[in-house]
């Protein structure tokens, strides 16, 4: 047993974060959505925003030039498939991630613990990717107060994940936004379980604390995240939890449920327990839909892989269009001339008609993945933009209709 | 037997090329070098210039934008890949190949001869690119006189080419510069083969033209192609016939020779016999060295997909490397914190470290080969403008010895 967990930080110990800021600017008269300026040392971005995944130290198929083409404001990258390849110490070595990638904006990582996670129970992953669950992954060799031990599918060699190492290997990193080590439970584990699992992760969030508060140098602001799965009184304790630590954020981790319905009450019921001035960062969910619900419970950032994920199946997403996308491989598109959103001042989505892009698809051409998913990055930010447009005057019921067709 | 074939084009008959020009505006006092401009309707390109391989109507991995970073002047589309998908009755539906893949710059399509003609010989483009010829393609079903006839490889139908058909499809995708359709021999073929080969291409030409004036409307211009395998004297009578065609430019195809000294001995005893006045195309060649070698037979414009394609295996080209390239998967790179080229006012070259591409590669992530193809092209552009320059002060051999070590 560690010691850190024999010694929980003292309710006195506070962490400032100078660099660090969240101002809610503005408030919806309807709903808890807010528009927010999230200040980190690589730049102010306004809120709610979206957090473009670059897995492995680069989003897919796009340079960070393209990103910015495409009106992005803040990217993240993988703790867990950083320290497998190319290592944190080898990113560390080379000026950390900014300069690795060349990205130079705002950048958030994550701990580690939710890949982790995802190769036990069934898995977290595919719950909240919507993915079958009926296929069990054997990566996690073992899991107990101390850490978490899974085996590299690089190397096969077994590796350790715990507060100290991820607040470590996050450090080395050197986002802007860093989050706590927790255990990511899945939806169908005991409530029981959900309960041990919750009261184990608050206790990694005050050794998350004290690790980070050793090497603190006000380069990067340290989340929280609130676990508790299905359970409203879960949920809540572990909000109340976090709230009272000196966290620079919120975020919302885990398994809401199996529906949407159940998901949005879940986070709307949890919503008045969150500290009221800290940004709140929705954990894995970013579909155009969940944009809508979620803001107005007032999340302020999202991450998803989907955007150009689906890209690379060809799916385009477009405003107003049933189920938020359209498929490009589609033999209707073959010999359509119009572009995708001629509305959007950008390359991909303008100059090139969905013909084209189709034949790219068709042919393999990796520049249609590109096309597709430069394009599913900028309309993602314009609905943000429209998004924070909305809630300043209070017409996201109006935008939402705009958006989302049956 | 066509009737083309039957009567053959009197060497009266004159086209006009009003909308295209080349006008020699340097010549080396060393060497046959020249610095040319080659006027198209799509805009006017200096010489010696490469021409880079968009072979299915896309420069693998890199946009329109991407390409005019690197500072392209000008392109070239495959009409056999075109022609098997989406088809170039699309194309031209869709306005053509400039505005169905969003270049707007000058553009070069091939008669589809080559590809055919490699499905069967053994082939042709293994020896043009170097490759071991053991493996024999099935997919040519048929030659004669009137066409070549050869299996899809997307729907398994057996099509036919011929210069007539090949025209027609070159009008449709609308390239600026348009090839004739040729037989493109073997370099195993016997001298007879080769001798009765290069006289049909010589008919085919003329058949070509007859096809290319009925709908001529001064969008493109038809280079004739000079065949005649290893054979000095028949390459020499393949020179002089088309010279005497009212082509636009000269093409220089099929195989000379298993060795470097071969091909440019041909390339140099050939070339005083080629029209003094036209830009002559080298058809599928385009290493550092060759670009050397033969611009100073004459050379203007090259085409290789070599650049794009050595990407694809994590090979960057460099200025004073040996052999030509550097293997960016090599564990030497690992930490390798240097650009592929400060020099290069462009991101992919100046502003990313080896590691990190090596770091993109091992991972397979898509941007690794997006910044290696871009950087390719790039210098290979920065290489074109050298060669110019130094052809203009005759310092051709520094420069060489600058771009080639041993």
């Amino acid at each position: 047993m560690s010691e850190a967990q024999q010694k929980p930080l003292p309710d006195s110990v506070t962490i400032e974060y100078p660099d660090h800021g969240f101002d809610i600017t503005h408030r919806a008269s309807k709903s808890g959505a807010r528009v927010g300026k999230l200040k980190t040392p690589h730049g102010t971005i306004e809120t709610p925003n979206y957090i473009f995944c670059g897995t492995k130290a680069s989003i897919k198929n796009l340079s960070p030039a393209q990103m910015i083409e495409a009106q992005t404001d803040i990217i993240l990258a993988n703790t867990y498939h950083l320290m497998i390849q190319p290592g944190a110490d080898l990113v560390e070595k080379m000026g950390g991630l900014h300069k690795f990638m060349n990205w130079h904006g705002p950048m958030l990582t994550d701990s580690g613990g939710f890949q982790v996670f995802s190769m036990g129970h069934g898995s977290c992953a595919d719950e909240i990717k919507g993915r079958n669950a009926g296929v069990k992954k054997h990566g996690l060799k073992g899991i107990d107060e101390e850490a978490a031990y899974f085996k590299s599918y690089r190397t096969g060699e077994v590796l350790k994940l715990n507060p100290e190492i991820s607040m470590e290997l996050q450090r080395q990193l050197g986002a802007d936004l860093i989050m706590q080590m927790d255990e990511c439970t899945a939806y169908q584990v005991t409530r029981d379980y959900t309960a041990k699992s919750m009261q184990m992760s608050l206790r990694w969030g005050d050794r998350s604390l004290i690790a980070f508060e050793k090497t603190h140098n006000n380069a990067q602001g340290l989340y929280g995240i609130v676990q508790g799965g299905v359970y409203d009184d879960l949920r809540i304790e572990s909000a109340q939890y976090i709230a009272s630590r000196p966290f620079f954020g919120t975020a919302i981790g885990g398994c809401l449920g199996g529906t949407d319905g159940e998901m949005y009450g879940i986070l709307e019921a949890t919503q008045p327990y969150n500290h009221p001035n800290r940004p709140i960062h929705f954990l894995g969910i970013g579909r155009i839909k969940d944009v809508f619900k979620s803001v107005r419970c007032g999340i302020d950032t999202f991450d998803c892989v989907m955007p150009t994920r689906i890209a690379r199946h060809g799916m385009a997403l477009l405003k107003g269009c049933a189920n938020e996308r359209i498929n490009l491989m589609n033999t209707k598109y073959k010999e359509d001339p119009e572009p995708l959103d001629a509305s959007l001042d950008i390359a991909c989505s303008r100059d090139y008609s969905k013909a084209y892009i189709h034949h790219l698809l068709k042919a393999k051409e990796m520049l249609g993945y590109q096309l597709v998913s430069q394009h599913n990055v900028a309309i993602i930010n314009k609905l943000m933009r429209e998004v924070r447009e909305a809630i300043k005057t209070d017409t996201l019921d109006t935008l939402e209709k705009e958006w989302l067709v049956d």
